[in-house]
């Protein structure tokens, strides 16, 4: 028996990828078989929905069988097809890993990994400034400080500062690694305020903050009010001039909105008691005593992962969400009114759909506004707590931290991916991603939650300026993660915040890092172009973009020798077969140095 | 047999206590055996020298057997009586524990525990700004920050800044408790300076500074540059003009020598090379490597007590004498050329005799100068790495930090010992210590090495009072130590070490403190009178100065009730006879309040 189907060829399944609900898809599938082929038959089914799948009965051609489907409603669907012969029955899905191309023939039903296919309610809205934007991520206390006799604004009780900005980041912890003091280098917005011009001049257009609302941590992610900036950051005052100066110079700005839970001492919580707020904590009468699910009151709560610090907000509480952006003046309303223009969802994936499509319709009352989400896979068919969650398929979130692009652009580069395996990944992620989310994912090559690139890379600064090059040439939206572009390096957290090193900085590198923001600023076309990766044989990856008569090419070298390429090197399997053409004649022959990183436009 | 010996009473060993060098001393002991005594002898050597020692056969009068002794060096001696009769032969000796006064009958001459009788080469010169010094103790990074804008001065690299003053003092370490980063407040010489006014209105006499070179660490016992000021604290003319200041108001101030060892990354050892000089773990050729004793060179090394970040310096190494005493600008020459008023040598105990010597001698080509050591014990007998020390006995230290006093008085005011108890340890104290130390001893009811007074007393404010009276009213030079005087608490370090609470100061302690130090100026003649300590039965303690026509009467009742006194609670053994009746005539059927701490005068 062979079978030919590859989800990737629109001659075989289109149109290609997520689709809006109600668009009909055409399935085209080969069989080759000694036996007698009786029926062949496309099982697809809505996610969690198998006791009311669609068994569509393919009509025969000469050795294809074709159906169509039209799925009615927006989530995922999953399909694969069956062969009945008079001998045998069979079965092909998609290879196990859950990638999609060409799959494989089961023998039995049960093992067969099913193809997802991805349906919106409705093709997303980005807004332009976003679509075109170049981000830079700050952890905001290790950025800056700008008070001139630098001066920590409101040190907080019981927290250190460290004694000199190039000090290394540490946690201070007890016997039983618990943190008991919170480490400040005391980064605040008026230092970020004072480096407008460094990031105006390096070709930043949205800036990324990490949480600035008053917390105890230095990372913020412990809320303790939703409506003060931090006084450590400064003033209200200061946020509002650093927005004005921010959208002054044309950029944009994204906010950290932590709304899975809160700090211990918040507020809302209120465990040390030092609001004048009755915390949940204090009074089974507080306000805030029903946000919280307490296992046994007051000691014993459900919390983050089970730190403690961290209470988890339920998020089905109705005062909860009317806090957070049902009321007029909600947390929402508060900043995005005060001229913000996008908020990152931290840990999305731990929101219900319904608080998240709360947040956006708060937010699509302001024009132009973007809402990003945290997520560290493939963010289209991610289960969390058993349940699927269907933040990208309309609606809700606009783009996710870009984690597995980050995967995708180290592992190739470090060789612990073949060209082909990225390839695969990457071409999944396409066909899995609704196209918005493919093309303005918001990208990062490191975080505060990752290694930093550098040290992810081993050291090597080759392949770490690969590594911006990619970062830089590859669909979505790039984010740079401050101090990146210097040099930093660091495992992970607390190693990869440490301050921005004003004082000794990787002059070379920042200037490639401001060459790509610039190249990617004059490209903007590619932005809303079409996009196909190919890899060359083992050595070497690469992508074309094309939109009416611009097309462009970019390749990578990334083994350790130099090539010359075949024309037989050049896997272009999803590459339309003009443009495939134009690129062998344009490639064949070339030679490639071990490493080079070329862009050819106007080939 | 009944033996009638009590080394306090000077009708049995006269003159009473230290005694200088070729001074004929009395002994005189009472015997009553049912059986034919044959002999009483005194057997009397110098400490360690049992081989040449004496045995003096007393001369019998009526029960009484005498003879003298004239010990004919310096050092300590021990003596012991034999009683030899016909029947039988017994030992007296000292109470177990090494108490003086009366003895006891010992069966075994292996068994018996010797009086101790303390030889001075001469009688120690004292200032006279000492004799009557009013001391504060002060740990320099926790006291005061002089600069207005409350910046802290050249902070470390890879150290800690408290976030606010108030935080309570913690050590920041690792998993193998190694302290990895050091915790600051920015206390400076500054801030010193501008709190003069303060520890004038105090009654301060005399200020000891903490360790105030170039250090790693906030105590700054690592010494790093014995010839620089640390740059956290200030400059060396921020120095010049503190110790000027300090002049100028009439105090004197005294300086903390660390000379048994150095820091691991000080100027001479050099182990990170932070240093230009070359250390001598860098190097054989160093200068420094033959100030240290290397067992593995260059890794293992003598530390003190196995504190690897703290390398012990070889203190019989010329150069290093040199460089500490001997040369015309050694370290003692360089700070007490600038004016400073004396040292107090840290591990006094574990410095050798000779090098305690160097340090006088070079301290005495300057007038009215003081050199106070740090021991923990009883140091008149003090024995460390199986050496007895000698820096009592004239021409080393004048005094020593008085920790054995502190512990009377804190074990008293909690019960722990008896009034009788109490009374004979500080009897053996005034015995066994040369007169100018007993008058002049360093005394502290706590210091950076101790719990905070107030906690050691368990948080009791009225034996805290007391705690103070007696420090007032003892023999000896009081010292405060920062901050006792408003009720700081803490247990060991660190938490003895809280930076003072200049915005939450316990005004009405401060004002009792302060009445206590003006109260000691208005009584400087008790300074140099005569002394006896005694109790009052089971409930209280009391003491008596007297010098020509001047008496001072001081009783605390120590116990939880009220109590009259009769005539036969008070415990005068040690008192002349005739002062003895004016204080009974003047106490009995007085009555004692719990806790009642009274001064009496012209009685």
């Amino acid at each position: 028996m062979v079978i030919e189907y590859d989800s990737f060829e629109t001659s075989k399944k289109a149109p290609f990828g997520a689709v809006v609900e109600g668009t009909e898809i055409d399935f085209n599938i080969r069989v080759h078989s000694g036996n007698d082929i009786q029926q062949v038959i496309l099982h697809v089914a809505q996610d969690g929905h198998w006791d009311t799948e669609h068994q569509l009965q393919m009509s025969q051609g000469s050795h294809a069988y074709r159906t169509k489907f039209t799925p009615k409603s927006s989530g995922l669907f999953f399909y694969y097809f069956e062969v009945i012969t008079n001998q045998e029955s069979c079965f092909y899905g998609c290879l196990d890993g859950g990638f999609g191309g060409e799959g494989v023939i089961y023998l039995n039903r049960a093992d067969v990994q099913m193809y997802q296919l991805t349906v919106m309610s409705h093709v997303e809205t980005i807004p332009d400034w976003y679509q075109h934007g170049l981000a830079y991520h700050i952890f905001v206390d290790r950025f800056n400080n700008g008070n001139p006799d630098g001066h920590i604004n409101n040190p907080k009780p019981n927290s250190f500062i460290y004694g000199q900005k190039s000090d290394l980041p540490m946690y201070i912890r007890n016997n039983k690694q618990e943190v008991v003091r919170w480490d400040f280098y005391g980064g605040n917005l008026l230092g970020i305020e004072k480096k407008i011009p460094y990031l105006k001049q390096l070709g930043v257009t949205v800036i990324y903050l990490s949480p600035i609302f008053e917390a105890m941590s230095n990372h913020r992610y412990d809320t303790s009010d939703y409506l003060k900036i931090d006084p450590m950051l400064g003033t209200l005052a200061d946020f509002d001039r650093l927005v004005k100066k921010i959208h002054e110079v044309g950029m944009h700005v994204i906010l950290d909105g932590v709304f899975n839970h809160v700090g211990v001492n918040s507020r809302y919580f209120n465990q040390a008691e030092t609001y004048d707020t009755l915390g949940a904590t204090q009074s089974k009468d507080s306000r805030y005593y029903p946000w919280f699910n307490f296992t046994k009151y007051p000691q014993e709560y459900d919390s983050w992962w089970g730190v403690t610090d961290l209470p988890t907000v339920n998020k089905e509480n109705v005062d909860y969400q009317n806090f957070i952006y049902g009321n007029d003046d909600s947390v929402i309303d508060y900043w995005t009114s005060r001229g913000i223009d996008g908020w990152r969802l931290d840990v999305a994936d731990e929101l219900p759909d319904e608080f998240i499509l709360g947040i956006r319709q708060a937010l699509d009352k302001y024009p132009d506004k973007v809402l990003i989400g945290e997520v560290w896979e493939d963010a289209s068919h991610k289960l969390a707590y058993g349940k699927r969650r269907h933040y990208l398929e309309g609606g809700m979130l606009q783009a996710v931290m870009n984690y597995p692009l980050r995967k995708l652009i180290i592992r190739v580069l470090t060789g612990d991916l073949k060209p082909s395996e990225w390839w695969l990944e990457l071409m999944t992620l396409k066909e899995n991603y609704p196209q918005t989310v493919f093309k303005y994912n918001f990208n990062n090559i490191g975080s505060h939650d990752t290694k930093r690139i550098l040290t992810a890379l081993h050291g090597d600064h080759d392949r770490l300026e690969q590594a911006f090059g990619l970062l830089f040439t590859m669909p979505g939206v790039p984010c740079v993660y401050y101090g990146d572009e210097t040099g930093l390096t660091g495992g992970k957290d607390p190693e990869n915040r440490a301050f921005f090193p004003w004082d000794n900085q990787n002059v070379n590198l920042q200037q490639l890092v401001e060459q790509w923001y610039h190249w990617r600023s004059q490209h903007k076309w590619i932005d809303d172009a079409e996009f196909a990766p190919f890899y060359l044989n083992n050595f070497g990856i690469g992508f074309v973009y094309w939109q009416d008569n611009k097309k462009l090419l970019v390749i990578l070298n990334t083994s350790c020798n130099q090539h010359q390429i075949n024309s037989n090197d050049l896997m272009l399997d999803v590459v339309p077969s003009d443009l495939a053409g134009e690129i062998k004649k344009c490639l064949t022959n070339k030679s490639l140095e071990h490493g080079e990183f070329k862009i050819i436009e106007d080939f």
